[in-house]
């Protein structure tokens, strides 16, 4: 049984869907075309037409400036499936057709380098991101296939992934290396599933088994080119830290997740996908380890990873700063793709539940209401002259309009163009609902096909409806939220008890029958109520930032404070955690939600200001209100927490 | 009536005192000439005979390299203005007259551009720290001329300072600059002191006036050599941001501390010196500014001061983030000659008590109580774990041996070596003591002398006894310390109540005449108690990481926690401001202290150990032990902390 389609059905994110229609995509295509404001121009289509001759002038941009309009074409691919953005598909026919012209003989496309430097092709995996270019084309060209069916680019895609896996390898003449930032292997598998090519999956093998081989591969390569860097154009010395790249390890030995964020969960998707598709259990083993030692001891509460922006980084465990936090909205992105990945090897709602967490919160709220700013670094304080400090100056309390390297932008916009994806999945004959967002999904088989219909009230309710049309799998597996301490079953308003296992409930068909209407061939399998009481949650007492504090949650949004629902110097609050938490109605940006309301108290000094006193502060009782994180930031500029002091 | 000696005469200092006479001193000695094991050699005397002829090869170490040994040698003349460390002056004097060798006819001195780009003298004023070597080696000069009228050292010292002051100045053909390290400025002013050449006066006033002009000279500079770099040797941008070197403002309109903290420091140590020198109220106006905005809102409780070491800088207004901060020992060094300059014109206890504060925590502390390791940056808080995350790299928890830029140590060798002079001042017929430290004074004039014993029980207890015998002045000024809310006068028994005014109790001569005493020509003038009481401290509520948290302190002394005396994870602490805080006697390293114990709890986890829970973590009552932040991390590596949540 196979999904053939899904349709997300609800307002919520139909509305961030339009957001990435009307606003994102067509923006960034404006960028691609250097037809915005923007004081640096992309280049990125121009780079494109030179290399097929169609343009005269000289390459301009990032090393990996192709990327950007791969991973723009790719959330086009996934906009077209749907049937939206038909306009802009002659516009990415003609691009395609210039990469077409461009690609040489033996399937090599990168611009930066026909442009610039073709004599040094494959010399520099370390730093000049030609692999990572190559990968996000091939991604991009999966996507645009399945919604077009255009050969063209297939053809390119194929002929790159050819080039590859005839330069990489063990053979003699093949360059034993790997990339500087992964991304070639997750896309080879995307290939090799589209294609059945068993080459790419071998590849995509063949450089996750290599990563970390002694003698390291980045100092042997930066020898052979006598240490020119392609950053500097200039001599210098040899790398010699490789954690930064999850190459300091073999990746089977690597159980910790560490160095830059997105390039390790980029890999560790990739290394969990290998995994399942060679059933490969020292990988998995790895993989496992690496995701609960993320989510354990490395994530923020609100799904960001990256807690050092000192090469955006991973730090160490249980360090959670929240003033100088990275928490990049690609790396939640990563983090998505990588339990998504785990989800299709085993059924633990731990994998689901970070897919929401890091969904609801952090790469919700790096886009703005309209669509139109954007936050690379998602805070988890704000404070506008926070800054000033250099340690902080990556912390922005505002989101930005479009950065020059331009990366999570098109990531999300990637991401929130095949959400539907996330939903549900069909596992041995037992169809699991992974994510409560109201859709309506088709399978197929040769045996028949059946249609599911969900209702969701999330984020704001946790009632659900699920009706299943013509269904012949075994059972209905419904992930149970860890943050759902008490939620009800019932079936034509009967409760029912379904069995629980690795946070999944069960409604097995038999438990079921009854139910049957036969005149419109249609199970009402299931109304489910996952109760969202709001609630103050603590960080374990090893975290360091978060001692003494709070941070409110309901149900799978985090919540926080603003400034402009509260006070100035919002860290002189106190929460009372014994307090009732009391939800209102509210509406911003066209998004409804429930503020939470608690009692606490602000502090104020109660002497003439000294830096520094015997006077202890004064507390004057206030009710302190919360909006969820996802919203931050909408309105008026000013400070913003989630930890509260209790 | 003038000070002639002084000589400290309680343990506790003395103590110190001896840590750099029979460890620091000979220590960096032996570092000077690559006699120690260190990995990198200093070769800073080496260095100086290659100059002089007596030795051949190449420059090696520092731009700056030059004043190493001329902090030390400074250092070894306050020590030989009290006869210590004899052993060591036929040493000086021959490295002395291996700098007279390698001096240039016209004065120029600088073995880094002598021996590697004389061509380059004075072409990179914003880079090269030539001024900087310069003002070290004339303030050793003087406090080594001072002790051994050794009149080669002096002439060194004026025929490099006659240079600058023809090479530097508004006339045609002088250089309209100023050095990207400030130090030349106070140097000269010293020289000045010394000598009476009112050359030197100007030439420093000529610096001061011309920093922060329009077109900025570092550009200018910078232009002409083609933006040839001293530092890279290669051609960089041409400089942008000189907030780092405080020229980005005319210093008469700089009001708020920015930048580089020990630059700015020696800086307004400068300016304050020529406002009194030259009576320039707009001078003194922004040495006043910058002093409160300093000591009132970017100063740590411990004196410490640079929030940040991008830049090793001063941030903003209350921003002083315990974890990232740098407070480098020589940073707090400065603040003490700047606060020792203002005290000389404005006898408010303000300064002194910086003075106090600076030199009790901060300065004290960046010594191991062997001294054999130093701080450099002066921790907040220390979690051994907590350098992994690069923003915390600089924050080490131990000591360490000794840098390759060694400017801690034997800049604190300067400050000990010198204490003396922070304790007395005489001033309009006035006897002002400022430090409480024990010691005996003589002051002579062409009427007459007298002197002054003074026993002082600080920092352990707040009890002083002031003799003097044959003083012919009007009054003793007594600083009132801005931590005692109680104290005593006594005289002969009896309680006498001297005026106040500035935080200074005058104790007039007509008041204590009756205390007289023919035979020994003494007046036992005051036995006066500063009641040292423990008590909580709290920091104005606009400082962001300190909210919530107390911090102890008695008398001139801040408290910090130790995991030695605690727990592990000591954020997981809390203290009871309500509490008692109870004395208990103790003694690290020799250095005998009260340690306080306060009641609190200390909070574990309620659960299996998630990374986020809704269950609140559970309290323990507990007694919390502090020690003096001097005496931190003298026993098991650990954590340490200041400020305690409350």
């Amino acid at each position: 049984m196979k999904l053939t389609n899904t349709a997300i059905t609800g307002d919520f994110f139909k509305k961030y869907y339009s957001l990435i229609i009307n606003e994102l995509m067509p923006y960034q295509w404006d960028v691609l075309n250097d037809k915005t404001d923007a004081a640096e121009k992309s280049h990125a289509i121009e780079n494109i037409k030179i290399a097929a001759g169609a343009s005269k002038g000289e390459f301009s941009g990032m090393l990996f400036q192709d990327s950007d309009f791969a991973k723009w074409l790719e959330a086009l691919g996934y906009c077209l499936q749907k049937g939206d953005l038909q306009n802009f598909r002659a516009k990415a026919d003609e691009i395609i057709n210039y990469i077409a012209q461009a690609q040489e003989a033996d399937g090599y496309f990168n611009t930066y380098f026909q442009l610039t430097a073709p004599e040094r092709k494959f010399t520099n995996l370390h730093e000049a991101h030609e692999l990572y270019c190559a990968g996000h084309l091939i991604e991009a060209a999966a996507a645009y296939y399945e919604a077009t069916k255009n050969e063209q680019v297939l053809s390119i895609a194929q002929k790159l992934a050819d080039l590859i896996c005839s330069r990489f390898g063990e053979e003699p003449g093949q360059i034993r290396g790997y990339a500087g930032h992964q991304e070639i292997e997750l896309a080879l598998i995307k290939l090799y599933e589209l294609t059945n090519n068993e080459n790419y999956l071998k590849t995509a093998c063949f450089f996750l088994d290599e990563r970390g081989a002694e003698p390291n591969f980045f100092i042997e390569e930066a020898k052979k080119r006598g240490g020119f860097s392609e950053w500097s154009k200039r001599t210098e010395r040899y790398p010699s830290d490789f954690t930064y790249n999850q190459a300091h390890k073999r990746v089977r030995e690597q159980f910790e997740a560490k160095g830059h964020a997105v390039r390790a969960v980029y890999m560790y998707t990739a290394m969990a996908e290998a995994a399942r598709l060679t059933n490969d259990a020292t990988l998995l083993n790895a993989c496992e380890k690496l995701f609960d030692n993320i989510t354990q001891k490395q994530m923020y509460i609100t799904g960001g990873i990256g807690q050092t922006n000192h090469g955006e980084a991973f730090t160490y465990d249980y360090d959670l700063p929240n003033d100088i936090n990275y928490s990049e909205t690609c790396a939640s992105i990563g983090l998505i793709f990588f339990a998504h990945s785990m989800l299709k090897m085993n059924k633990n709602s731990k994998y689901a539940d970070t897919i929401e967490l890091a969904l609801y919160n952090t790469v919700l709220s790096s886009v703005q209401t309209d669509g139109k700013r954007y936050f690379y670094v998602n805070p988890m304080e704000a404070v506008p002259e926070n800054n000033q400090n250099p340690a902080r100056a990556h912390v922005k309390a505002v989101r930005q309009k479009w950065h020059v390297c331009a990366c999570c932008p098109p990531n999300l916009a990637r991401l929130l163009a095949s959400l539907e994806k996330y939903i549900y999945m069909w596992d041995d004959n037992i169809l699991y609902i992974n994510q409560y967002i109201s859709s309506v999904a088709n399978f197929e088989s040769d045996s028949g096909h059946f249609k599911v219909e969900m209702q969701s009230g999330f984020p704001n309710s946790g009632e659900v409806s699920v009706c299943v049309k013509s269904f012949a799998g075994e059972a209905v597996a419904l992930r149970i939220p860890a943050w759902c301490k008490n939620y009800t079953f019932t079936m034509s308003g009967n409760a029912i008890k379904p069995e629980i296992k690795d946070g999944y409930a069960y409604v097995k068909i038999p438990d079921i029958k009854g139910n049957f209407d036969a005149s419109t061939d249609t199970f009402d399998i299931l109304r489910v109520n996952f109760i969202m009481e709001p609630e103050f949650i603590y960080a374990n007492t090893a975290v360091r930032a978060d001692a003494g504090k709070t941070c409110v949650k309901r149900g799978p949004l985090v919540y926080c404070l603003e400034e402009t629902d509260n006070i100035h110097n919002l860290h002189n609050l106190s929460v009372n955690t014994k307090s009732d938490l009391i939800l209102k109605p509210g509406n911003i940006g066209g998004f409804d939600f429930y503020a939470i309301t608690a009692d606490g108290f602000a502090e104020s000094a109660s002497d003439k200001g000294e830096l520094y006193t015997s006077n202890e502060p004064i507390r004057e009782d206030m009710k302190l209100n919360f909006v969820p994180y996802f919203l931050w930031g909408n309105r008026q500029r000013g400070e913003m927490i989630c930890w509260v002091r209790r």
